[in-house]
């Protein structure tokens, strides 16, 4: 039995592969001249920042207060947090700024005006920009808005307006690479329209952008000052069905134990639902719902996707899996099959650690902390913290 | 402020409707003469079991070994692991059955002969019944096959035939309340049909189902012995819609902090998303998709749903809320709005705590334990376990 010491669903990950995707990744940001802040939220793992710090990475991209405090705690020092102020959580913003170089995003003058307020320690502020993606953020051509929210960090003192920064998650809507690719670029036009409305009074108004797709496919960059992807580190079936990796840069698989068999209906049961994948799902060509594709377990690592093979429905705990009859094979009950996830960053919260091939833990800020910032005591059946 | 300690997104708990829910469903079973074993991987929480006891529950239902282990060690002592048996954690099986009284689900003699191979300890088995489903299970009308499974059992000293045991999951995709019942009532026929195969050998034969839906609705529970639904003692979004419950008996809801307004497109962003929530939602009448409803929060608990407001779209951490203009009232950036969840049981196992109104916690199993077996050390930045 293979793995044999693995008994529930287990993250796998591989080292190699991650480590390349990490210098591939670098490598890129290097050639064409751009600040690499590689968005840790994907991982949120120390041991994999580790490998980031290897390769010279000095820079972080963290989506939470919570976790830029985590990799603060591992020496991490110049860190933006990628989401829009929170103002609840002024005081931790201000006691990390007192620790570390901290960036905050900000897209509202009343914000700004608040978070000064209560800081003691100053911070870099990076203003949100929407190149179209309608999530969140001040529209590109918005000019006054932008002068405005301008004015209002000019007027902190605890404020140090450092550039604009865009997700551009559009790119995550792509028909295709090549409709990817335009909208990738007409996101970063967008960027230089707006960091232009800027510069007529802050010259050194710096470009970040990150997005995964487009970080990967794009090969002209200009005008932009820094780049924060995060998926690509392990990427997943989503970047691979948008053709923007290769099967074989997959970083990361669940090991599921196999419970049950369906031949009638060439199904199988796995131990693996939702809880351990996330609903997450993609539509292939003919319409079906694929919650992750199938992959054997081979030795101490998987291979490659077995054709016609996918997750056809997932509820809590219960993956089925659809399974071609002539790949059933000898497989029984017990033994281990491997799930490709949909969305790696949503499967690794899930997990909240990793095991890499050579049997060693890799940690997930999510299996350290709960989502809180305070420890929750245990109950008895009493009602009484044990 | 309102809840003014709260700084990130929190699961709020109501204790009162969370045991009126309890207290209703336990006097349903009791009056129908039914055996009451609630699932309790919706909560998976030792406090809130501890209202159940209250309620002179005895016996409950889990979907794993971890979380078997976990009810376990506070104290209960029936416990049914309602998941096909994971031959991988025969050990920890075993284990438990010989501390307590331990149910089990087998549908094929292999894993009935391999189980019973590694058993020191007698379990309970419980043959699992696909009433239609599809999911997991032997079809009821396969009579052969339930019969060679019995037989595999009667052969196997440690396993001891206790009944046969449904899921009836496809109450959840009903049209509505009528076509709910109509689903319950022909997986209750068709149990009974299953049981009297067996029974010509086991008299005793106990039947046992369980989906809220069915037991919230039904009112003809003949023939049924034993019933374990989880999803009432909190309810969600997704219960409201299909009309088993009213929204005043939704327990949880969870306070989210406003960190931007869109006003021009009626929209606003919260600190909440995919990693907080789930990416579970449901589409309402004209095809909308909602992923939450929303919620003033007000004093110490939440209100009503605000009209016309709802969780529009979500990402890892964001959720964009559509709010109409009139609802958009004197709310500022750092206010708190309540979602109401569409799927409870996964917003629970994605904030693995609670905060009951008072202020007080109460634990969840994935805030206590990672999923792995084994606790994971962190890593410092030289890989060094630490």
């Amino acid at each position: 039995m293979l793995l044999p010491d693995i008994q529930t669903p287990t993250l796998l990950l591989d080292e190699v592969v991650c480590r390349r995707n990490i210098a591939r990744m670098r490598a890129k940001a290097y050639a064409y001249g751009l600040r690499f802040r590689p968005h840790f939220k994907t991982h949120q793992s120390r041991r994999i920042g580790s490998w980031f710090r290897e390769e010279g990475v000095k820079a972080i991209t963290v989506s939470s207060v919570g976790m830029a405090q985590y990799f603060a705690d591992d020496g991490w020092d110049d860190i933006i947090i990628a989401f829009p102020v929170n103002l609840r959580e002024a005081a931790a913003i201000d006691a990390l700024a007192g620790r570390v170089s901290l960036g905050v995003l900000v897209e509202s003058p009343s914000v700004a005006a608040r978070l000064n307020a209560e800081l003691h320690a100053p911070v870099d502020i990076w203003l949100k920009i929407d190149t179209g993606y309608g999530r969140s953020g001040v529209a590109y051509d918005e000019s006054d808005k932008l002068q405005a929210l301008m004015r209002s960090i000019e007027s902190a003192s605890m404020l140090h307006l450092r550039g604009i920064l865009t997700h551009g998650g559009d790119t995550y809507q792509a028909a295709g690479p090549a409709d990817m690719l335009q909208r990738f670029a007409l996101s970063r036009e967008r960027m230089i329209m707006a960091a232009e409305t800027l510069r007529k009074y802050h010259p050194d108004i710096l470009i970040s952008v990150g997005d995964t797709p487009g970080c990967t496919l794009a090969e002209d960059f200009t005008g932009i000052d820094e780049i924060r992807p995060g998926n690509f580190v392990f990427y997943d079936v989503m970047q691979l069905h948008r053709g923007v990796c290769r099967v074989e840069d997959i970083a990361v698989a669940m090991a599921c134990p196999i419970v049950a068999f369906h031949d009638a209906r060439d199904e199988l049961v796995l131990y693996g639902g939702a809880v351990h994948l996330s609903r997450e799902y993609i539509a292939d060509a003919r319409g079906t719902q694929v919650f992750g594709l199938v992959a054997p377990v081979d030795g101490q690592t998987w291979g490659a996707p077995i054709a016609g093979a996918y997750v056809a429905r997932i509820s809590q705990e219960h993956g089925i899996v659809h399974l071609p009859a002539e790949h059933r094979l000898s497989l029984i009950e017990g033994d281990l099959l491997a799930i490709i996830p949909v969305h790696s960053c949503l499967t690794a919260e899930c997990m909240k650690q990793y095991r890499c091939l050579d049997g060693t833990p890799a940690d997930h800020l999510a299996g350290a902390f709960p989502h809180a910032a305070t420890s929750i005591p245990y109950y008895s059946s009493e009602g009484h913290a044990l």
